[in-house]
């Protein structure tokens, strides 16, 4: 086994999907680290649907990838070498790794994880940016309050399948949205929402308002599209809307025609107060020993379970990556790029 | 010059714009107030858009008007006769009139004023509801930072006038949105916003961009539509919107088609971090003192001016009314119902 560093590359910039054809697998030396670097070898590499903006030249909250350039990501692995005191050889760490078997840090943004405390998978997802974002989208914007009705876009995913179990942690009905019979299933069997909707079902709208007879209070949006507009009658006074994604939009090329819901969307956020708030998790992370103390504590004692969809082999990130987009994941998407020896 | 009390009732639900049929004039005795009421002679009645929104059976976050009663609003009278220990005959009030010359109330909400501080008719405009509308949304909502962009629509009306203005003593640059040159004119010239521009002119949304070259910061909304659709890819990272009013949709009897521009909304809500909030003035008196506090001192030290357009005559308002949903209006629209005794 030739010890190189292998790269899934951006080839070209998708328009709308993103093809086989835009990406490209590349094989260079592994880099030596520099003055107070260190050199990761990567070992989960995270899929996240935001990674569809770094693949496009617009102008938006991430870098984009350049062409003939690793695509850009975060993961976890382990420090081979160091040359950085705040760093040891055989540390486990998270960062932006990019979509490459090996990466060189000088040590900015970089997190050390403990692996006896949890998996180190998890630390790109349930305690990593995903838990992250559906902890404070929910606490810090959608401010929950017992009795409430939380909905849940993409229930079964890694920030969804968070906030439905914090609602119900603080004692909120939970009303998931997936995108299948087995998610919904898992969604309220195995992680205990009150509901769950499979949004493709053709009585969708009816079954979601029957699932919410007290109205919406919170609703979690990372999806957008027909979701939010099935969603958008059902909201009560003072609703909260954290936005954190928009999942069905990111592979559209063009606005869609027909009818335009943003007056009725302006009108309901005024006759009845209702908060919609962007935002970005990136801008929040001092919220992270808090966050660390709050998850890991619900972890531990059971309350909150997390599931991973766990893909074998960089070469095959492309083909799980454009999946993600349409919903074929099945919790949590990592890429096993090494083995992980902190398992078994 | 018989005394009687003069109405303006709802006769009939609109179906888009209001009409002089869906009003009626009557005359009935004028009422005699029982144990605790207070009989209140109106002398200005406050012309607001969200009056229209009373005309609808529609659920919305005001009482519907009721077939064949006086249409619902605001007003400023004098007490002529008290069965309430809180309130002397001659004591000048605020309170919720109606469209009529004479009303009984049992002193709920209705607040006094000093006419030795201020004209009485700004109880209903620049000291009143429309003035902290203006404070609360951009001040609390908008949140607005010296250096700043605000951007205020219908700036010339009872709202927008006194958001630019207060913009402008945060340090802010005050740009406004109005309905024809004279009135951009005003906002510029006497107002002291940074620029106005004219939402008719064929060049409107470069010259908006070309009025706000850092961007903007806050839009205060109370327009919605085309307006709304010009300011949104203006807007900077971490943008606030405070949203109080949709004046361009009220006589709307549908949604527009063409190109639905919700999921562009949605998408810029998110990568750039945007917050609308939605609010209702109503839910918010307990800023009252302060709002007084601080706009009365700024009126008393000329920093912040105000523009009446008072209609003279009850039967009137109608009318008036109607051009007030059209923009007609310039400034704070009033209705002289009666002689106002504190004037020369």
């Amino acid at each position: 086994m030739s010890k190189m560093n292998k790269q899934i590359v951006l080839k070209s910039r998708p328009e709308g999907e993103p093809t086989e054809d835009n990406f490209g697998v590349v094989e260079t030396p592994i880099p030596t680290p520099g003055d107070g670097q260190i050199l990761v070898k990567v070992i989960y590499m995270s899929l996240d649907p935001y990674m569809r903006g770094r693949m496009s030249a617009a102008k938006s909250y991430s870098a984009s990838a350049e062409i003939d350039k690793p695509m850009l990501g975060g993961g976890v692995g382990v420090v081979e070498q160091s040359n950085n005191n705040n760093f040891a050889v055989g540390d486990y760490v998270v960062c932006a790794t990019g979509w490459q078997s090996y990466c060189l840090s000088d040590g900015t943004g970089v997190l050390k994880i403990d692996p006896d405390n949890a998996p180190i998978s998890t630390g790109v997802g349930v305690l990593g940016m995903p838990g992250l974002t559906a902890y404070y989208g929910l606490l810090k914007i959608g401010q929950p309050k017992a009795g409430e009705t939380v909905v849940v876009a993409a229930a079964s995913g890694a920030v969804g399948s968070v906030v439905g179990q914090i609602a119900k942690i603080k004692g909120c009905r939970a009303v998931g949205i997936a995108g299948s019979a087995e998610k919904c299933a898992f969604v309220v069997d195995e992680l205990g929402f009150d509901a769950c909707l499979n949004y493709k079902a053709p009585d969708f709208k009816e079954e979601l308002a029957a699932a919410c007879p007290d109205g919406i209070d919170v609703y979690f949006e990372n999806v957008g599209g027909d979701v939010f507009e099935a969603v958008l009658p059902l909201f009560n006074d003072d609703a909260r809307v954290p936005l954190c994604g928009l999942i069905s939009q990111y592979n559209a090329t063009e606005l869609p025609t027909g009818t335009n819901m943003l007056p009725a969307l302006m009108r309901d956020m005024l006759t009845k107060r209702i908060l919609i708030q962007g935002f970005i998790i990136s801008f929040h992370f001092d919220l992270l020993p808090q966050f660390l103390k709050d998850v890991g504590g619900w972890i531990t004692s059971g309350e909150l379970k997390y599931r991973e969809d766990i893909v074998e082999g960089i070469e095959n990130a492309p083909e799980a990556f454009m999946g993600l987009l349409k919903g074929k994941n099945f919790g949590k998407l990592l890429v096993r790029v090494a083995e992980d020896p902190t398992r078994n």
